[in-house]
């Protein structure tokens, strides 16, 4: 349920408002736009209570939410929903960007990926401690340990960290370490998880399912959002379709749709929505010129040797310093802003 | 890595190659057949342990498996995979028939439909107490207690019972209740479930992920058993395809392909592979004629009122008593055996 | 528009009903039932005719066709459509059988297997004089003269022939040489094709697009059937989907679908439905068990030498032979019967 | 098969190779690039020619090509193939923008539209004459006349034409009205079309099948060009996948993988490819990213009122002259250009 106000309703007015839906035991959700304002009602509501509502001074209108989710609607939520941490802020006007390997390797390895990603112009590190691997004989990741590596670089060279969280009891040592905690594509719907992240703070990148409408994702954004924690990301990654070149297609149309039905960030990821290397540029381009708020970008300093094998779809360090280049150009056509580096990473300048 | 010992080969001489290999820090699962005995081994393997093993006398080969699962491949395992549970045997000659309602309702529901199970002439009595829910908001399930009805149903009417579960912290609980355990479509990835559920030895139902390939399916299956459960049986139940008419396609293909590809018993679920009760009748004996050993049927008492809203997909008491009816005549030239009651159930017999 | 008659309407007064509806320049389908005759009516429509039909004696109910195809519907014509050729009916009691190899390719070949495919009790004769072939370097098909040899060998045997046709203007040829006209399924949506089938009666098997919905598959039935060719059979042969390991996605439950939308005879095709040949025996059965009233099926004397490279779905002789005799037992438990010779082919037994 | 000439080798030296080469019954393709030149060659080829051409001065390697396309195929035509169509060049640096209605409908509409598409900056004129509908009772377009329309308000306002083909009995009467051929979605693979195609020069612009693979594409291509046709542009239009939210989902990747296994423009087409009026925009700036050659996009005056009831996928003349402004900034960072009109199309400035 959603109490809109005219334009002219005064803040008093609406504190007033927001009283009286909390005295009823319900919560209020604040959204303010231009033109007018929105109240975000979640609880149990009764048509009596409504009536009231419609009746109150301030108030236009008050609707019903017809879409199965609710707090993850634009309705409900009319303005863009900005998530702002230590200074970097997704959903807003800054093109926000995640950079770095697929797994977290060793401390001297993520400590230099982290240097070309700051260098770069990059605001986050991504880098997996825990990996979800399709057969139990892959390598399963670094563990706890990783975790603490991928902090200690993110600290030391100015950038937020993200990583994925796998399963309910990890979410804690995972929160403690990270930034931003990523529910990867298999686990779209593991609903304790979802249930879990939604009894924390921390902000969670929400990874589509690789066969999930759109209505699916945005229910399973709601599960989080419903437990408490406003600050949920969505990140577009590929759809598994008959097409056996790339690895996934990358539906860059979910960017303008999640943008319209939802006031969440919608995030891109061109490396798994493509899993070939030279598809990643192009495909990041035009996820920027779909709307994205930000990637979330594979980087490695040696694709060639890394432990997961998915090194196929990572950038070099000179390749992903140039694309933030051309991004610098192209982003504020596109309604944001990105400031990179003026001095290009050179061609083997790094450490393997 | 598999040892293939001729078929001359004697049992003591077989227990010796069995304890050399213990011998040496590895398991051995052995798989007697008719002309010769296949010797599953598990565990790092060197090269100059392969090549006297090869010299062994009474062993014909040893051959690497070049699948990326080995436990759940029919190389290692060449005879079917038997699962006993309580005088029942799933993967045998018997056709296992698991009926029930989506989710447990109350002490009286659940009995009154295991009665009618059973009087059909199945052996399974099948019922949700956690349910996974595309939205947060839609009814979760009964819970803990609902496993305690299910189970008073079940030894009451002498029936096994299956249940799902949807996270790894309930699998002690339901294991306690339940003779089996279901892994739901969406959780078929869930890697940290799969570990827990490799942990203990109650038979598992893995569903097929509605998007996953077979080689996927078998590596999730791969997880259980490496962990030490040697009780998997896989569930085809539809996949998803740009078909909307029915709420999934249900890929029969997948039946005799896994029967080849593994040993495991391979259920069929015509309820959720199509969603529409009318399919129902015809895809259950299109799944026996193509080789399952058993279905997983949604039947209810009084389906237009199911808490789910599953009810759409769900056989009324009649219909599935005459569905058995029919099978106990199909299976025969299937290679199955199924025995039902001799009496029909009559339309509007039962208690709603 | 359908017009219903009630039960004790005399065959009289339906034909004077009928004579009144062709009066006013509209065409008239009567379909007799048990308990009622509906009578559908092609042509432009106006309300007060559809008034004055409602008050005649005799009439029950007139009543708006609401799918998009109104002729290929069980609205329409609620009576099962059996077409008949040359003493063998489609869609009625006989379980049908059409078998043969891909292409047709020497006479020899196609007399051989024409014997064989007699021997084991089919009706039909399959085989291509022209190919669709996804690349222009690949072997196209023998052309017209591959028709005469397949009509030369067909006669010789007793048994009727069906080929495809591609493109309008080989429509006229290709129905003098053969029985029944296949339609691929890469043309499923060829309206211009399907629009010069309509203007002959040769019976058409239509097979479904591999990525077209029922609602699209029954629409271009509709085309056919609109233009005056009533003798239409639809053709699951597997739908393209995310899975690799076989060639298509055999849609089983297409087949009852189809046949409670509409009324035209179903066949199922395994061959292109799976791509394997171990997988053609399971899923013809499961194809019967579905309720399919006939089944198209590659087999081939020398599959390892055919010179489309489609032998590894193609039967030898003795596997076909051997699974008519399973069908034999199977078809009376589905409605339907099977006639097959008392002696097994063996294997080898032919001319490759 | 291709020969290529090292960097230094003369213009009369590659001569003398290319009449080599014809002496011997094959035929020639010279592609020049800044470091070697390639010369594809097409016909039967003997290992002993291979042999002389090896050793023949000025030549570097002889290499078979690998894949199924040859002609189509960067291997054989490493330069980009520029179609140049009475001073439009499509695949050359320009962004060639291709607008109008779904159907063409009455002479005063296309006119007027073809008005607005000048106006806002466009090249060419799109209309259909005759449409692929799925059923047989919706609007099939206006058939020639509608030709003779469109090619009016081409010629007068200075725009080129293209329009759809659905027979080959209707190239001729088609490629004499119209500048551009299009090949449907559905036609694709309508092998009989295509061979026609190959045999005029008019230029093709060939769909994507909604289902079809890359390599099932560029064979398509490949049998227009194997027939004598080097004129054909690829479209992306959108595939077909379980999300219906969209009509289609447009599979951009397919523009970046299409420009590196090929030398063909490539188009895309938002219109078809989302089904969403409100999505377009997005799209279109997002296929630009992504590095297309041009763009068909649907327009129309009265987009409420069409006759295809495709107007819900179609821009208002004001959009789409603002979205070609928008193009006209963003195509310099994606290496093209745009040259639009200065002054927009204001709202309700067009004849309905």
């Amino acid at each position: 349920m959603i109490v809109v106000t005219s334009n002219k309703t005064s803040q008093e007015r609406i504190n007033e408002i927001v009283r009286y839906i909390e005295k009823h035991g319900l919560s209020a959700h604040v959204s303010m736009g231009e033109d007018r304002t929105v109240i975000g009602i979640v609880g149990k509501f009764d048509s009596q209570l409504a009536e009231h509502l419609r009746q109150m001074s301030g108030v236009e209108q008050v609707v019903r939410i017809s879409k199965s989710y609710k707090m993850a609607s634009r309705e409900f939520h009319p303005a863009d929903t900005v998530i702002k941490i230590k200074g970097v802020e997704i959903g807003g006007s800054e093109l926000v960007i995640m950079g770095g390997p697929c797994a977290v390797e060793t401390p001297e390895q993520i400590d230099e990926i982290a240097r070309l990603v700051k260098l770069a112009g990059g605001q986050v590190l991504r880098g997996g401690a825990f990996k979800p691997r399709t057969g139990p004989y892959s390598f399963q990741g670094i563990g706890t340990e990783g975790l603490k590596w991928m902090k200690d670089a993110g600290e030391k060279h100015g950038l937020l960290t993200i990583t994925e969280v796998m399963t309910p009891e990890y979410v804690d040592i995972c929160a403690e370490y990270a930034d931003i905690l990523q529910v990867g594509t298999r686990n779209m719907q593991n609903f304790d998880l979802l249930r879990k992240l939604g009894t924390i703070q921390t902000p969670v990148l929400l990874k589509r399912g690789f066969s999930s409408t759109y209505d699916e994702f945005l229910n399973a954004a709601e599960y989080i959002l419903a437990g408490g924690n406003p600050n949920v990301m969505l990140c577009e990654r590929g759809i598994r379709t008959f097409e056996s070149y790339t690895r996934n297609t990358l539906d860059l149309a979910a960017i303008p749709v999640l943008k319209s039905l939802s006031h969440l960030p919608v995030i891109s990821d061109p490396s798994h929505g493509t899993g070939r290397r030279e598809l990643v540029v192009p495909m990041t381009k035009a996820s920027v010129a779909a709307g994205c708020d930000g990637l979330i970008i594979e980087m490695h300093t040696d694709p060639d040797n890394s432990m997961t094998g998915d090194g196929v779809q990572s950038l070099f360090p000179d390749q992903f310093s140039d694309l933030l280049a051309d991004l610098e150009k192209l982003a504020p056509l596109c309604g944001k802003t990105l400031n990179t580096r003026k001095e290009p990473i050179l061609a083997g300048s790094w450490k393997k």
